[in-house]
């Protein structure tokens, strides 16, 4: 058993590693000098940060005149995405301060804001701290998450970029050496969120922990606003980003390939910024905000519940510290995947990439099979007992290991079946592809078909790890399941923001004006990302099951119910309407992608047709205004999804009591992860048959092609349907039921004691 | 209270009366005369049937060739479905005798295939008859229940039939004369149907009672084989019709529409004579096996609680009865209903139409509200006992009574819901149309979410109807809730009926080369009846939502389990895999329809391009191939959805137990619904939105049109995506959810004894 001492030390000492690693790297990126000093021998001899030379027939591209242009659109990308950022987070801080009063409010109501101290629940003879207490520290832990999730999407999205326009320079020098500046950005991006969600939690516990000593109950009760100011933070940053960003992509699209047939990233098009800008407000900083969320929430859930468990009665802290220690696992085991990628092998050709990148799906999760082993060997007695609503469980060691296993490879499952649904690799994109041969209509049928089942396989490997987990370990199980799928979370965020910087960086190349072959080896890094963005959010939405599943047991023990019975019609209309929402949620967001969409469409047509010599090139386009229209449609169209998500439990819980919320609870997460899985594989897919199309790589695909054929534009309608439900909608579901559950359970202690108000008047 | 004698009377009486007025109304319009015999004096006074005479306009078209050439066309459509259904029935005969014999085999092995009586599971001390008996005669109700589902559609198809070159023939009269021959069609079909379901259900239960004495318990237990047969033909005949139907349909508009530009129904078109074909097997057969279906099971859902309540054990027989006397109410109530539309007024111009519609839907429900009273008051005891999930629960007779209204009231508010989504009179659907100014991308998008948006109010109607329900009468009351909403079915299904006629119709006129006035008054009976369809798709999904929890109550008492917790993992997988089925189920039939359509656009092209002169109207096409495409694609992709539906509970049940396959059943229901109702709604929207556009009624309806321009071609690309979302996947996941539940409630016993078997091997 590693003494306690040892974990007070080695779980900072990961944190603080993974973000050295994290500085490396973003050092190592910042060679690449996208400034306009003096860098360029004269001649075949050119050098840009790394010792290679550039790829002969690019030479000519390197002057500066073309680095200073990609400065430039560097610059003008990088300030929109800080500007719409503030903007965001002006209007999320108002939410951010209201909410905090309305948790402590809420919470310090359950005793009538008595300073008393209280029987504790769990062992009755003792005195725990008071109910204010908790409303204090869950309110200051809730501003805590909320402000390390703003941090760590600004973070990101400041790294991105930071790196695009360097990923555009490299890619002069071949694919390979473009493909490493881009994951490694990913890479800074993935370790600091991840080390810094670590240690930030870890400190956090401790100061809490000098005011409630030894009240363990009370302590990780108030760590869980730490979780719901993650993701409620997180849900904004989704739906707003994703709105963003959708509405210019698509208004982009309709008018500018569509209408004006000019290719994508074309500087004229007036909205091309924006749409830049929304992938990294969007893609990057919303994910990043997404995936702390999930792991601020499913370390919640798994300390809760071990507060009540062996592990907190008896004041085990090491074994208490089990789900921190394997996060502090992971960040290691991600540290030796990542150099796999960027060190070991070298990736020369194109379809290097995409088997790059699953290999570090692989490794990454057998290392962290082996990493996990190790810990649950050392850190956990071989038998203990957890909470199991109401009664205690003997688990042993082993099996806790098999839970953290069976979700750490669930994930990688989901990974893969992402990966076979929305690859053009494999035949089900070819076929969607095909079926544009029909037109734009089959081409959607297929797409939705796809979508639909794509569900299937990642649904049981996400049933089979719940049974094996609940059986083994009860709740505590489902937590440290969902820790196991995402303690590879700085990997994942990896290839995740690697495809988002890709894509920045075939726009700047292509407003830059650089040559074709440019293009084409960011468009190839670009597809890759379209497959591993599926796959980031196959994990995202996995773990929200799981995570919203721990949650929700860990909701149910706190308010006190036993049973949550189908069989109700308290629980049955709660069951109906939660597997309502993630529909009503869809229209709001989808809806608000479209009206964005459209406002965005007159602009750029207006521009168009007003400013002369914008289609010839010789007159600028008034990029500005479409910033600002995304912006505006996105601050705006966020509040009505946010609002139903952050006020249905509240009113669920308040009005219709504890059992309808269980059940509101249960039906928003077996229906929610449907739809989002469905809808971000849908969308996808559409988009990598698009680029299979445009790719002409096959035989197959050549009779489709070229662009601007008739497939081609069905291919482009789809893809842009597939835009808001696989950026906007999609993945901001797994948000809301893991919101939602976690949500519930701060609020659980008022909701047993005064919830319930409309039966209790009609009873 | 109203005398058993008389009961036995009322009940066959009143069936009998449905069906008599439905002859009646057969007979009216067989007047309408399709033959070439010498009916037509010369000159401006040629009647046909009725005393009116043809408006003068129309004189010209009222000639022999053309009244021979809709008698022509009428023929091929009804051999043409005729020739369908009968090699449908031939498989689903097979696979009907071959589940007949697993149900003997399954419900005869719960005791050993023992002879001996039992005891009594409800009063221990009677002896019961054997379980090999409940095995045989729940094997006869299942063949009876698929005879009769098999029959009622049939008839519908033929009465369809038939009456769709009448319709034709009348709008020549004038669009208020067209309307009455379709609406009586529509009544005929009803009525039959209602009329039919009853008596047989009436009549088997009687013919079971020489047998089973006073085991009503047993007795009801096998009559849900009824159900059960019922349902699984209604599966087929929806899945199966909506391949051809939408197969024919995509087919026939992705060549003729979009690459031809020749209108729709145009008798060049190979596909025409299969997609008229389609609208009669897949509209009206499937809706009327399917409706058939969803009455036959809440009345075994209902009669098989009330058996084990008070009135089974005290043998109150009319109160036995109470669910079937409410649909006797229902044959009468509904009787009258009809007269409003066909007798006390009159439809003169197009935009009465709609009203008219609705109206029926208005006067049904107030009349048999008081019809509803009526029958509570006289034929139930003030208070009674219900069972209750192994208690019985005092109800008051006036509790009942609200219960049956709640779900007859939320019947309507669903109705109207739907209607406001898919009218184009609203503004839903022209913010739909409007969208399509931004081509078929936004109009996609608008349409999904407005799919999505309006199953919110269906959700809340059917969620305060079940809870109020529940709580009067626990599972007993869902029943009669569910039955209250079907009770006014025969009106349901008239109108309902009446939208394929008037769309054959239109196919008619067209073929036959009729006027185009001809046309646009079918047309206007068209647009009417797409809203009427999504409205009786409204219905059928609400009342299988009530329906199968019904059910789902009735399984979790006959398989003896007491909560069904979703805090144990066994429920919670079922729950999380029941939600993914309804996905599992759409991407099965819309890749079908996909890959028919596929197949018919081929055979479209094929025959264009080799058949000279075919567009320029001098040859003709082959029907024949498309009418064989549509048949084959259909029946051999009917068996795997249709597979997926009957296996799930067998698998679950056997392997996994009756707690995963309440999870199942549970997960399956709160998710089909939504799946079914936006599928149904986003359909219809974007077909009503299409319809917007080419009508040009207002003045923003003609800024997007006319016919051919781009707006109206993304219109058409947004319709064609609905057809296989609102004709074949949408309407068959309503009998997803009530086949899984009345299935698992008829091997109850079974799974209840021998299943588990999974679990059982690892304890």
């Amino acid at each position: 058993m590693i003494s306690d001492l040892a974990t007070e030390i080695l779980i900072p000492a990961c944190a603080v590693v993974g973000i050295l690693f994290s500085l490396v790297q973003w050092f190592i990126v910042a060679k690449v000098k996208v400034s306009s000093e003096k860098h360029v021998n004269n001649g075949g001899s050119a050098k840009n940060g790394y010792n290679d030379y550039l790829i002969e027939e690019e030479d000519g591209a390197n002057d500066q005149e073309v680095i200073a242009k990609c400065a430039e659109i560097q610059n003008a990308i990088s300030e929109g995405a800080t500007s719409f950022l503030f903007t965001e987070y002006q209007y999320v801080g108002v939410f951010m301060v209201a909410f905090a009063i309305l948790i402590f409010l809420f919470l310090g109501s359950v005793e009538g804001f008595s300073t008393k101290g209280q029987a504790c629940t769990y062992s009755p003879l003792k005195e725990c701290k008071p109910a204010l207490a908790t409303a204090l520290f869950s309110t200051i832990s809730f501003v805590l998450g909320a402000v390390t999730s703003v941090v760590s999407g600004f973070l990101g999205m400041k790294i991105a970029t930071f790196a695009n326009a360097r990923t555009t320079l490299e890619a002069r020098k071949g694919v390979g050496k473009a493909f490493i500046v881009a994951f490694r950005s990913g890479a800074v991006m993935g370790f600091l969120l991840a080390a810094n969600g670590l240690l930030v939690l870890y400190i956090t516990i401790n100061l809490f922990k000098l005011y409630y000593g030894d009240d363990w109950e009370g302590l990780f009760e108030a760590i869980t606003g730490y979780g719901l100011g993650g993701s409620s933070m997180a849900l904004f940053g989704r739906v707003g980003g994703g709105i963003y960003t959708k509405a210019a992509d698509v208004g982009a699209d309709l008018v500018g390939k569509v209408e004006r047939n000019i290719p994508e990233d074309d500087p004229r098009n007036p909205a091309v910024i924006a749409d830049n800008v929304g992938d990294n407000v969007g893609d990057i900083a919303g994910m990043g905000s997404d995936l702390f969320g999930s792991y601020a929430e499913s370390s919640c859930a798994a300390l809760v519940v071990a507060s009540i468990s062996s592990f907190g009665i008896n004041h085990e802290f090491t074994a208490m510290c089990y789900p921190l220690l394997v996060s502090s696992m992971g960040i290691i085991v991600c540290l030796i995947t990542t150099l796999f990628a960027t060190d070991f092998f070298e990736i020369k050709v194109v379809n290097e990439i995409e088997p790059a990148l699953k290999k570090q799906l692989i490794i990454s999760t057998a290392l962290m099979t082996v990493g996990v082993a190790i810990i649950s060997w050392f850190a956990l007695p071989s038998s203990f007992t957890i909470f199991n609503f109401g009664t205690q469980k003997v688990v042993h060691n082993w099996q806790l290991f098999l839970c953290v296993c069976v979700g750490l490879w669930a994930g990688l499952i989901i990974g893969f079946v992402t990966e076979y649904y929305t690859s053009n690799a494999y035949c089900p994109v070819q076929d969607v592809a095909d079926s544009c041969r029909t037109g734009a209509a089959t081409n959607v049928i297929f797409g939705l078909a796809l979508g639909y089942k794509s569900v299937i396989i990642p649904i049981f490997a996400i049933a089979a790890s719940i049974f094996v987990s609940f059986s083994f370990a009860a709740m505590y199980g489902i937590a440290v399941a969902a820790l196991g799928m995402l303690s590879t979370i700085a990997t994942g965020l990896a290839i995740d923001a690697y495809g988002p910087i890709s894509d920045n960086a075939g726009g700047i190349a292509e407003m830059a004006g650089m040559s074709h072959h440019i293009r084409e080896r960011t468009d190839a890094l670009d597809a890759a990302g379209n497959t591993t963005a599926a796959i980031g959010k196959g994990f995202a939405i996995g773990s929200a099951a799981l995570v919203s599943l721990a949650l929700f047991g860990a909701f149910v023990s706190r308010a006190s119910i036993s049973t949550v019975d189908v069989l109700t019609p308290k629980v049955f209309i709660g069951l109906l309407v939660g597997a309502m929402l993630p529909y009503w949620f869809s229209a709001m967001t989808m809806k608000s992608v479209g009206s964005a969409a459209l406002k965005m469409v007159e602009e750029v047509r207006r521009q168009f047709n007003t400013i002369p010599g914008l289609m010839e090139g010789t007159a600028k386009p008034d990029y500005a205004t479409c910033v600002k229209i995304s912006t505006d449609a996105s601050i705006k169209e966020m509040i009505p999804p946010g609002a139903l998500v952050m006020l249905t439990p509240l009113i669920v819980g308040t009005f219709f009591g504890v059992e309808t919320l269980s059940g509101v609870l249960a039906g928003s997460l077996v229906s929610g992860v449907q739809v989002a899985i469905s809808a971000s594989n849908t969308g996808g897919a559409w988009d990598n048959a698009k680029k299979y199309i445009e790719a002409g790589a096959s035989e197959h695909a050549r009779t489709l092609g070229p662009k601007g054929s008739e497939p081609h534009k069905a291919a482009v309608i789809g893809d842009t349907i597939g835009d808001p439900l696989k950026d906007t909608s999609g993945p901001s579901l797994n948000i809301l039921i893991k919101l939602m559950a976690v949500e519930s359970l701060v609020f659980a202690p008022f909701f047993a004691t005064h919830g319930g108000l409309l039966f209790k008047i009609f009873q």
